[in-house]
């Protein structure tokens, strides 16, 4: 299960590995990564076993898996094709959530200081490798906590450089007690994806290759499509998250499509500012629904 | 301006319009889009001037300018080359936020019961256009509250559904008090772009051309690329935040580049793949700083 899980909560303290395997927070007993590459990671625990690792509270670098003799020590590369670590490459490319359950141990002050606490909600923000500490090739995952995921104390959050390069106003005194500082946020131009079954279920039939160019961004350890709804959701278009209502496309296509650069015809034509530029492709499971292919239309008088 | 104005917060009232230009949250005294399609909409007003305008509190559907007679009836078609309408344009295609100020008018929940109030900054989410209630043609803005903004009741959120498409459980009794529920959230795929000084300066030269496969993304209003950090920001990379570690890319690109199936050489030359398949495009102005790129690379041992 991907997520939150029922009955559990946001710094819920277990005694053992057994007790966060039973709660459903944790299942492996000894693995650090839960998950398999098709689909991505459940969970991982934060425990100072790599030495790698840093913790930062809202941030983790997380060390991959493998490459680890029996005291711990590095003695082989690992590689990106590990089951945990592609699993963990997958829940970057989906956008998919990792529980975080962070161990006791000297080393961090984020760890708690006996047994295990439940973090809650972190998403993979990059990965890349390095040589680590040990001289042998290690793959590292930044973790970032959840909006709106509760921490013990939070981090100090990065000043936000104003337009002319200054840094925003942060003068409290004139904030009433209670009301957050919206700007100060991190200046990184990010991608943030939320996926939902619907969206997996149409990436998988068009096994992330774009119904609209037909390019499937193929990346180390995995590949990268978006699921893009046709009649957006929300006011005021109000479209259904139903497959009908939904297409996979690499995020070029995604952002003029949603933009109105390209519409469909009723008969799924490819249409660019108004000429006529090939076939959506399709697959024979996927039934798309005329009436969201018909509102975007008109969305864009096209 | 764009975003927060110093000695200004969230719920602030005023008692006029005249008051909230002094103050700086909305310098036009009439006009309810101040901005311009160059660098974005930096605030608009609320206060029910347009019939089809939707209030959710956290989510506005917002009408955009132009059409009306001086009874604010709608007498001919909006368009979005409308400088305002351009400008909300831009601040979606940029992702820059947005400060609402809402006046007090019949016919909204949100609205204060008298003068003025700031309500914080949001983004536009989506636009399009469509007939309104008097029959012309209207363009509207999707604006969405920016995670931090706090309003004085928020609207409920969307419940997620689980990888099992049921709902995620909500079992208020489980949570300790003042903990959120990190699991509920919309499960749009969604595109967070945040913009900085730096990277607007980078996609400005390269006139929203991606450096690696010469794509300008149009759309109707503008065109849209992204600011690609070359040694990534925030631990374990700490690339700077600097015009040298930024590249304006395409959505595609910038997936490849961030996940390393796109490096570059000393010499700038694009590598896919360990395949050398032409020269990243260069501007004059634009130093590249060759630590980042070399930084980049030895992240994927490439």
């Amino acid at each position: 299960m991907i997520g939150e899980v029922p009955n559990t909560y946001v710094g819920q303290r277990f005694t053992s590995r057994r007790l966060a395997h039973e709660a459903g927070i944790h299942r492996p007993l000894i693995a650090g990564i839960c998950g398999v590459k098709k689909n991505g990671a459940e969970s991982i625990v934060v425990s100072g076993g790599y030495k790698d690792d840093e913790d930062y509270g809202d941030v983790i670098i997380y060390t991959g898996h493998g490459g680890q003799d029996s005291s711990k020590n590095q003695v082989s590369d690992q590689t990106i094709d590990d089951s945990g670590n592609a699993a963990l490459v997958t829940s970057y490319l989906e956008g998919l959530p990792v529980r975080v359950l962070r161990g006791a141990h000297a080393g961090s002050e984020w760890a708690p200081d006996e047994g295990y606490r439940y973090d809650g909600l972190f998403r993979v923000t990059s990965y890349g490798s390095k040589l680590g500490i040990d001289g042998f090739l290690i793959w590292q995952f930044r973790l970032e906590a959840h909006e709106g995921t509760l921490l013990p104390t939070r981090v100090q959050q990065e000043e936000l450089p104003t337009d002319e390069g200054r840094l925003a106003p942060t003068d409290a005194g004139n904030v009433p007690a209670g009301a957050e500082s919206p700007g100060r946020v991190t200046t990184t131009v990010q991608r943030i994806v939320r996926s939902s079954a619907v969206t997996r279920q149409v990436k998988a039939w068009h096994e992330n290759r774009c119904q609209i160019c037909a390019l499937r961004i193929d990346v180390p350890g995995g590949s990268y499509s978006e699921g893009a709804h046709i009649q957006a959701l929300g006011s005021p278009h109000n479209g259904p998250d139903v497959i009908g209502n939904v297409l996979c496309l690499c995020p070029n296509c995604h952002v003029m499509f949603d933009a109105g650069a390209i519409v469909l015809s009723d008969e799924l034509t490819v249409i660019r500012g108004g000429v006529e530029s090939g076939s959506l492709r399709t697959h024979p499971r996927h039934i798309i629904d005329l009436n969201c292919v018909r509102q975007h239309r008109d969305r864009w008088r096209a």
